[in-house]
């Protein structure tokens, strides 16, 4: 029982503290051996954070796209993975092997992120060639996947137009642990009225060093600027 | 240690599965507690659920003005409370308490979802006065609110036109422990490529029982009915 006043709450926060430290340091030491594993392959890992219904898929099939086909696959030419987190549902799957990457889905059932072992596990499977890019589409969530460390090279954070301007502010842990801010959905701008001045002063508030881009997925828009930013960093990598 | 195989990971999965029960059924016993006062009480409680940026705020404002103001307060003339929850800031408060209505802001820090002693703590500093109406703004999350009973009547989930019609599917659970569903943001089908048909078909998939409203918040549209539903739905509490 709980030394303080015997009372259940109290023994289950103390329990939940004990708990979550330890998952969450046994999350980061699987985490630290998947990015030394990653790194010993040159392999560049994004994990691609957001609230579902802000675009991660059709950003993900975008840059896919783009560095598969065209001007900027010259550039590229990497062999390109994919892992699919989603609570149920194989349909973002679906959609990225249509684009003919490998792909593996892992269904979380009520779990609300993706953790380090489901990394490591899906590496097993998918077993990536060296000087690949691997792609992490986590569950949609604001709050939760900010805690977990997945073994990436780098977190995206996607967040859309539609979301607001004060996101940053009121979740702002996941913006403080991203590297790279996408905000998409430009396209809608005309429609909304959202202050797009404030969501990108809030974004650098709660993080100065967030590299911020803004794009239409489904129009094209900016894709370019991102998917240049992305071999540039890949090319840093090696 | 783990009995299985002595390694941590199975140690942590199994302490945690005992300790999510232990959460969830002490939760649950608060929460019937707080659902037996607010009946003596007769106090109709919702609790609205739903990703960050569906418009949760912007649609409480305007529900709220039309049970103050015009031809539904006649019918109403309920007090109202609010319990504002999110990550950080008090943002949303401001804008309820604009309204002249009793609002209290629950700041959940890392936390990804409001518990029944968070209801309970608000109802001790609200105090509300009988036959009221309480309404609850869930941290916006679409997977770990699904879990906790607040000791509501009602659980209304919001979802925006923007989040894509794939939403019931991927995230069922939320819609199974939701009564309501409000489909918000449909001054922007114009410019959006979601199905609505396949939306409400997946939503009545997962939940055949879900109640579906349509409305904009901003504009207005499909407020009244909404409205005019609750009216009843609070005189059938009586």
């Amino acid at each position: 029982m709980c030394e303080t006043c015997g009372c259940g709450e109290h023994l289950h926060e103390e329990r939940t503290v004990t708990l979550k430290q330890d998952i969450l340091q046994e999350n980061n030491q699987q985490a630290e051996q998947i990015r030394a594993y990653l790194r010993s392959k040159r392999i560049y890992c994004l994990n691609l954070m957001s609230s579902p219904g802000s675009g991660k898929t059709t950003l993900l099939e975008e840059t896919i796209r783009r560095l598969t086909v065209g001007t900027i696959r010259e550039q590229s030419q990497l062999p390109i993975y994919v892992i699919e987190g989603d609570q149920h549902t194989d349909n973002d799957t679906h959609r990225i092997a249509a684009l003919h990457v490998p792909v593996l889905q892992i269904n979380t059932g009520t779990g609300c992120h993706l953790e380090a072992k489901h990394t490591m596990q899906a590496i097993k499977q998918l077993n990536p060639e060296e000087d690949a890019i691997l792609f992490i589409e986590n569950v949609g969530n604001l709050v939760c996947p900010s805690l977990f460390d997945l073994g990436e090279t780098r977190k995206v954070l996607i967040v859309s137009t539609t979301e607001g301007e004060d996101k940053p502010l009121k979740y702002p842990y996941i913006f403080q642990e991203a590297d790279v801010c996408i905000i998409n959905k430009i396209d809608l701008l005309p429609y909304l009225q959202i202050d797009m001045q404030a969501l990108r002063s809030n974004a650098l508030k709660v993080n100065p060093h967030l590299r911020l881009f803004e794009v239409s997925a489904l129009k094209g828009t900016g894709m370019d600027i991102w998917c240049s930013w992305l071999i540039e960093e890949l090319a840093k990598c090696k």
